[in-house]
């Protein structure tokens, strides 16, 4: 990859543009720092200095908050949006989306921000003890708590007609739970007879026999797919933390994995999911850094960036061919009662599993319609958060085809809820479609593209998403910017058309 | 060592002294932030992501500047000031310095602010291309400005009576030049006769025989030293960088060091620097956290604490009595052909060499002494710039006994002086002084405290260190402190009794 500088430039048309985007420039130059701070505690932080790494992050998020909610922004909105008509396009992109940050920052009052917070504070503490604990009670005080608060706050942002929308929308501009239900719909029709046949069928992955890969191999081995993939580690690093996570900017972009010797599956997909991320990110417009055309347009289409790199692109035939005999290099004896065949099975494995973050590829999107399903009915006050377990395990056994054995493995497996981050989870599965559509239609426009990945390249691909989806910062909502590519918005039909094409094949 | 949690406890005895400790909290909040993007930089910071890091470093420094200088500090120093009779000894070493640390954020108009620091960074890179072409001349008009404005500086402080003695105070408070001359004087006149007899010696250290010391088992022994003589690992980290540093605060101790395989000796003695500094770090009052009570005396105390660590204790027989078998354990091929004896000689090697970085502890004060003295000429005007490296040449064969190959190994070999640093230099030999009387005030005080050595024991040492200097942050000047635990201030004697003490018998 290209040694790219990180420069700095702004557009200057409007008088008031200069100082808004200065404005943006020193927020966002914060926010980056904090980003950091957020790094460093994952992958460096001394046990004993949590604390005082808590008391820097107030701070910085409060002067963060002070810059993002200062009255001369509202003061250059004005007579930007009322000279609208004069603006590019771009120009008007950077003003629409300093308006909804501006208003975000501002609407919320103190008091609100500040309960919010402590709850959310409190709230994770109550989640990481009543899962350790297997008791949902201690938990279900502060989750009700959290569901009011996500109500309130769609309130106070005027958006009390359809709270679920508004909490949707801070994670994928545009979208909908309406528009989401009826994707959802169509997918799970179609999943589920897909899912039971893989899963009945009589060919099983060996993926125990996969064990013993020693750590330092592994890195060396995953470093090398990323960079290979794209990944420029002039302005970007891989590290070890406990949960795999995508971090940083365009300028500085830091991923982390994790290890196990005996699951060393986990870690390869785990890290080129999170290269996927970082590929975006490194692809997003360094010029334009600190304002909307250079961030990412929300959580669906990042998910799809990662997903699509993790299981179109590193789950194929070709992907394989490339790296296999660089995989038994690393590790012969480890792969020595594998054949092709079974390694390539291996890699994709379905297998029912009650917890989300450790399932295949198929029968994750029905973990996502679970939560999705009851989330919608949790903030639109169909369901009690005292029913919610009992409501979990009855859908989980319905759409996923098992309930899990407690509640530690079920309802209260994941950390989102604690943090009132309702309408986060769909944005995974939005991904995964998003990433078949966008991969059938690359293979429409390069043919050949997978004999691309069989020599060890993957530079067309990428520079196809640099060009349709990465360049474009948020100049598109999530489903404009799909529809811009593919010429339709999200249809769950290449997802579907995706799975039986890998998985029908190998199962049979 | 203990898990100290990183407590934040204030005084409150004054109605405005809350106020100004709040204040001061939220400034050495985002100071340490601005110490742990420095040390990211040194650490982490890929190669292309230098320009955004800048742009942060600017925007943190701005804010940092604007909290330093905020008119409300006046506002409460004011009536603290006015009290100050009924402040006890702590509340007035937080005021005191609170002033003087106002009075410096204040007092430098923000044009002289911006000029300095634009200079700064142009002088930074003029001096290192300077360096690398050996080329004096491309950094002389640097040098200029940053004398030129040095003067300044001490002028708008209103110390233009004797601005060097301002720079040495920045470094270490109460200290002056004509008490640094005076010492420098005596410990020249002392050191020289020393040195010359060791150089003459017929005993030569096989240090050439060090060679591929494995990195990997390097590090895993200087982890294991560090924590042994007390590094607390709950709240600090050991790491690599270009040159070794100590970065952080008590709640948060960043190390690093080099590695070269075949100068093993070099990253051992410079971890051992690092974790004295590191030590002292980790023993001020981490519940006067942010305040002077809870930060470092000035430069010269840090060094008597790094330089007492890597000399006086870890150049010891004792130490090596207990480090020796671990140290051949962990590298029994290398240090085959060497003898106990051959080894102790080799870590108390002393050799002329142009280049203070390298030299052993006996040469480096002859560094030290010819840096304060063209230092002290420049500031005061008795020597130009122009004349500098002649001037360098001339003394540096008068003092060390050689002139430097080429200005690349003389004058341009230090990066102080493109940051306009003089009076930086002197704490470096201040630090062997104090070390060295610290060292027999001890010995006197637990006499026998080198039989812990010997048996890894190096509690007792840390403990008086920790009573005596660490946990009185500022609250005493450099030599009102050295005063109080030694009864006298800073005298040569005790260097010179301690090099004659551990070098004469090894070179007679």
């Amino acid at each position: 990859m290209s040694q790219v500088a990180c420069k700095l430039l702004f557009m200057l048309e409007h008088p008031s543009l200069k100082a808004l985007l200065d404005k943006q420039a020193k927020q966002h130059n914060v926010g980056t720092v904090l980003g950091l701070l957020g790094w460093d505690e994952q992958v460096n932080l001394p046990p004993a200095s949590s604390d005082q790494r808590a008391h820097e992050m107030a701070v910085l998020s409060e002067i963060h908050h002070n810059l993002a909610s200062d009255s001369s922004i509202e003061t250059l909105l004005q007579p930007l949006e009322e000279d609208w008509a004069k603006l590019n396009a771009d120009e008007q992109c950077v003003v629409k989306n300093s308006r909804k940050d501006y208003d975000r920052a501002t609407r919320l009052p103190t008091d609100y921000v500040t309960e919010k917070a402590i709850l959310d504070s409190q709230a994770y503490h109550a989640w990481v003890d009543a899962r350790g604990k297997n008791h949902f009670g201690a938990f279900a005080p502060f989750l009700k708590r959290q569901v009011e608060m996500s109500v309130k706050g769609a309130e106070l942002m005027g958006k009390s007609d359809n709270p679920y929308d508004y909490q949707i929308d801070l994670f994928d501009p545009g979208m909908t739970a309406d528009t989401i239900e009826e994707l959802f719909n169509t997918l799970k029709e179609e999943l589920l007879p897909l899912a039971r046949s893989i899963l009945d069928s009589q060919v099983k992955a060996k993926t125990e026999q996969l064990k013993g890969f020693p750590i330092e191999k592994q890195k060396a081995f995953l470093t090398e797919v990323a960079e290979t993939l794209g990944f420029d580690y002039q302005r970007g690093r891989f590290d070890v933390a406990v949960h795999p996570f995508c971090s940083g900017n365009a300028c500085d972009t830091r991923l982390t994995t994790r290890f196990d010797e005996d699951v060393p599956l986990d870690s390869l997909f785990s890290s080129i999911h999170e290269t996927g991320h970082g590929l975006y990110e490194q692809g997003l417009p360094i010029d334009q850094l600190h304002n909307a055309l250079g961030q990412a347009v929300g959580m669906g289409i990042h998910e799809s960036q990662s997903r699509l790199w993790e299981n179109q692109v590193s789950r194929s035939r070709e992907f394989w061919q490339h790296f296999e005999p660089k995989y038994r290099a690393a590790f012969p004896e480890q792969l020595t009662g594998l054949s092709s065949d079974d390694l390539y099975l291996a890699v994709n494995s379905v297998t029912l599993c009650p917890i989300r973050v450790d399932s295949d590829e198929v029968t994750y999107n029905f973990h996502i319609i679970l939560r999705f399903e009851l989330e919608k009915k949790l903030i639109g006050g169909e369901l009690s958060v005292d029913d919610l377990p009992a409501e979990w395990n009855r859908l989980s056994k319905e759409i996923i085809g098992l309930s899990p054995p407690s509640d530690k493995e079920g309802v209260l497996q994941d950390v989102h809820w604690s943090g009132g981050m309702f309408g986060y989870f769909p944005s995974y599965c939005l991904g995964n479609m998003i990433a078949a559509q966008l991969w059938y239609k690359a293979l429409e426009e390069i043919p050949d593209l997978l004999s691309d990945f069989s020599q060890g390249k993957f530079d067309r691909l990428l520079a196809w998403l640099r060009g349709r989806i990465h360049q474009h910062g948020k100049r598109y909502d999530t489903q404009d910017l799909v529809t811009r590519v593919t010429g339709e918005p999200i249809n769950p039909k290449y997802l579907i058309k995706y799975l039986k094409d890998r998985y029908l094949p190998l199962y049979s």
